[in-house]
């Protein structure tokens, strides 16, 4: 394995087991959980569950992965608070939206060459990548998994027990 | 700059980029809200502040790059959870640990080729790291950044505005 292959491994393998975490933690809320907030007047479980999911599906047209599973998460999730929107997902659907994006997300990860984890990601200009080629691929992975981790510390704050 | 340089910098910069996030939200967290707990009978802000300056002074072993500054605070800050110990170094000495641990963890990260970050971490044996060499110190920092970005997550709720 070269480095550049071991690189990229180390990073999805860092995506995979917050991932795998984080998707263990939601399922496991009961519907009662999913309703509270991560702290007192901060967001809601399924707030933060149905935010990531957005998140990670936007990341399929950020990387040029393909188009998006669940566009329509964003309005609900991403450009507005928690408790705007009239109606949320339901915690089945929202399980169903999670899975389906994600089981995507690593099936066309693995399709990925070493060498295209260092080409630019598609929010870029080339002009820009040219200037700074750190803008690529394997920065935004390492970002959304940062980002996972940062709600996945939020939402274990309301199970019922353990730190 | 070589995919392998690269995949290093990428790594450095997102390590970078929570640890001065961390770093300022604590600063700037008053003496009365670092004894706020960050959720309803989780740990205190100051103990997550305590917690992640420990974990950042062990690296220095983990990764081989000289002995740790501050290995008494793991006493305090890992063995044990919050509330046990009778007294906890002051904001004022937390600080001054926590900025001492990350500039000597910055300055030793510089420091290593990129060829290095691929050997295998301290706290593993020459023999598991040849079966599994993604064991190696680029996968520690990952964790690490992965770590601190999800107690910022927590600590973040104990702030008196904003998500």
């Amino acid at each position: 394995m070269t480095s550049q292959q071991l690189s990229v491994k180390v990073a999805m393998n860092s995506w995979r087991l917050v991932a795998e975490r984080a998707g263990k933690t939601f399922s496991n809320f009961t519907e009662d959980e999913l309703l509270k907030e991560v702290a007192p007047g901060k967001n809601r479980v399924i707030y933060v569950w149905g935010h990531l999911t957005a998140i990670h599906d936007a990341m399929l047209s950020i990387l040029g992965l393909g188009p998006r599973l669940h566009p329509e998460l964003d309005a609900i999730f991403v450009s507005n608070p928690d408790l705007t929107a009239t109606q949320l997902p339901s915690a089945r659907e929202l399980k169903k939206y999670w899975d389906e994006v994600n089981t995507k997300l690593l099936s066309e990860f693995a399709r990925l060459s070493a060498d295209e984890w260092f080409e630019r990601h598609h929010a870029m200009s080339e002009e820009d990548y040219a200037k700074d080629p750190t803008r690529n691929r394997l920065a935004v992975l390492l970002s959304r998994t940062n980002h996972m981790s940062y709600h996945l510390g939020q939402v274990i704050l309301a199970r019922n027990s353990g730190a």
